[in-house]
């Protein structure tokens, strides 16, 4: 068995407030310990993802009192292991992990994960990059067409299709024949999608965005939608969408309230309701969630593979926040722990 | 057999355009003539309901191309009918009727109807008057208790509470062991509630409303809430109930798009959904369609009576529909049609 140095201090990101990235610091702090069940990650990256914005403005489901350390999710290497078989058998693995639960964020040089649920093995032939990816956007993307067969929906409706995210769900629906009807805001993301073999993408600033929509929408039999953006979106949704349609809202880039006329709730049984990631995983049986994980794992270096625009050091995370910012299409920025 | 004097024209309320009530016009029309299995009634009361104010500004989910004849339901005597069993069995009976479907509204001295859905034999024991009003209210407010009892709810909200169905879900909840947490708008709707012994009735004017809401729902365990307001209060219902919660839209008094802030519904996983009756009517099999309708007309004269504040002649419509504006939740308007 490999012999780890580990120090007794490390490197991590504090948010200090919800109040943004200028809230937040780099900070010494001593590398814990792990205890019974629960195993030390030295972190090797970790993605910046759209939770993670939400989260630095107390904006996300999980808002603990600050100061807290932030970061959703990462890949690393199990150098230590509290008592217990599980926590000894993850030890020297190669693991994905997540901000949720024991320990908190990622951001971290060195973070203690519970082995219930904390971590989980990637496979070999993923690199340490690619599988500090392989939690949020692969299980999500997954869900999304999983709901959707399970539906029996033909054609679903995006929106922020252009991000990591929506290319991945894209490239999922196509292998299993699910129609997806993309909704993006720039020209640039129109061609983007469609460069990668998108059928049918709308930008919802064109000035015949609404008409094209229902169009398209009545064409496919498109009566799911899942929603990033929120505000008045939701609403043009709901209304091309033909009667008996659902919108779920999964996120709110715009950072407004949804919008939904009354007369298409009523007249037209339309609905609105939620998907999160962590409770639809956690209804999910555990035969069903490993043989997700492992089918997710295998397609990562294929379809559910995100592209990476920059690596930064985590004492740049400032900067790297805002470059992921302005450009939340283009790859996605990943944090390199040391 | 009782012989029945049809005149050649009878006075109909016609609705021009759908700009309310300034566009309605009283005119004279051929009686209509039953065909195969319909019945022609001589209407005797209609009431006023928020869907025929809604119907007029073509706010209401079936919008015909103007003119159109409006109101909702009522109730009259079968005068003439059809061929057909059905029809010929329904000939001198007392019926209520309701304004969907052969025929349109029931603001008019006579109106064919369909015997398959369009009529319901009375109750000796009605009178024309309470008869009139048999439709609407009673079996949306059986058809919430239903839904809440289904769905395990031991309390429910209710958003213009002080209304005739308000009133109506307040009496069969109590009369059914479930509690209903009451948002009104104004302090005489509370002194009217709770002199008909509501427990729990909040004046959404209140400042305190926001918090009295979220304590009485969290204390209560509401999980469900049926809002006829929508606008921002939809909002303050959501934010007010527990996790897992769902506001049920069934109509828009306020004119507004609901409002929802997309991390109560994907944080607290809280949805929007909707009712109508006619949909629900139809998924509800015809036995049990048959039972409620037999349960409610007997519970009419009690738990579902409806207060009558004033009757108005047909040609008086535009004075009653001013009436009724002024004041919802006093007991409601009638028109007579001769």
């Amino acid at each position: 068995m490999k012999k780890y140095n580990i120090p007794d201090t490390m490197t991590v990101v504090v948010l200090n407030s919800y109040s943004g990235a200028d809230a937040l610091s780099i900070e010494q702090r001593p590398v814990p310990t792990p205890g019974r069940n629960e195993v030390l990650v030295k972190v090797a990256f970790a993605p910046i993802n759209p939770s993670d914005l939400a989260t630095l403005t107390g904006y996300y489901g999980f808002k603990d009192p600050t100061p807290i350390v932030p970061g959703g999710e990462g890949s690393g290497e199990v150098v230590s292991s509290g008592s217990g078989f599980m926590a000894r058998y993850f030890l020297g693995k190669r693991v994905a992990c997540t901000g949720w639960g024991t320990g908190g964020g990622v951001w971290s040089e060195y973070v203690v994960k519970s082995v219930k649920g904390g971590v989980l093995s990637l496979n070999k032939s993923l690199s340490l990059e690619q599988g500090s990816m392989s939690f949020i956007n692969p299980l999500t993307a997954s869900a999304f067409i999983d709901i959707s067969k399970k539906g029996g929906h033909k054609a679903i409706l995006l929106t922020a299709a252009a991000s990591s995210l929506g290319q991945k769900v894209n490239r999922l629906g196509r292998r299993e024949g699910i129609q997806i009807v993309n909704v993006v805001r720039r020209d640039a993301q129109v061609e983007l999608l469609k460069a990668q073999g998108a059928d049918i993408v709308l930008n919802s600033n064109d000035e015949r965005f609404e008409q094209q929509l229902h169009e398209v929408c009545h064409q496919t039999k498109t009566h799911l939608a899942f929603d990033a953006v929120a505000g008045p979106l939701t609403n043009q949704l709901l209304k091309a969408m033909p009667p008996n349609s659902k919108v779920t809202v999964f996120s709110a880039l715009s950072r407004q309230s949804v919008q939904a006329s009354p007369d298409l709730l009523i007249f037209e049984n339309k609905r609105i309701d939620n998907f999160w990631l962590g409770p639809w995983m956690s209804q999910q049986n555990l035969l069903k969630t490993m043989l997700m994980w492992k089918r997710t794992q295998k397609q990562i270096p294929n379809h559910l593979k995100s592209d990476i625009r920059k690596i930064y050091p985590l004492q740049e995370v400032k900067e790297a926040i805002h470059d992921y910012r302005s450009q939340m299409t283009g790859g996605k920025i990943l944090l390199r722990m040391s």
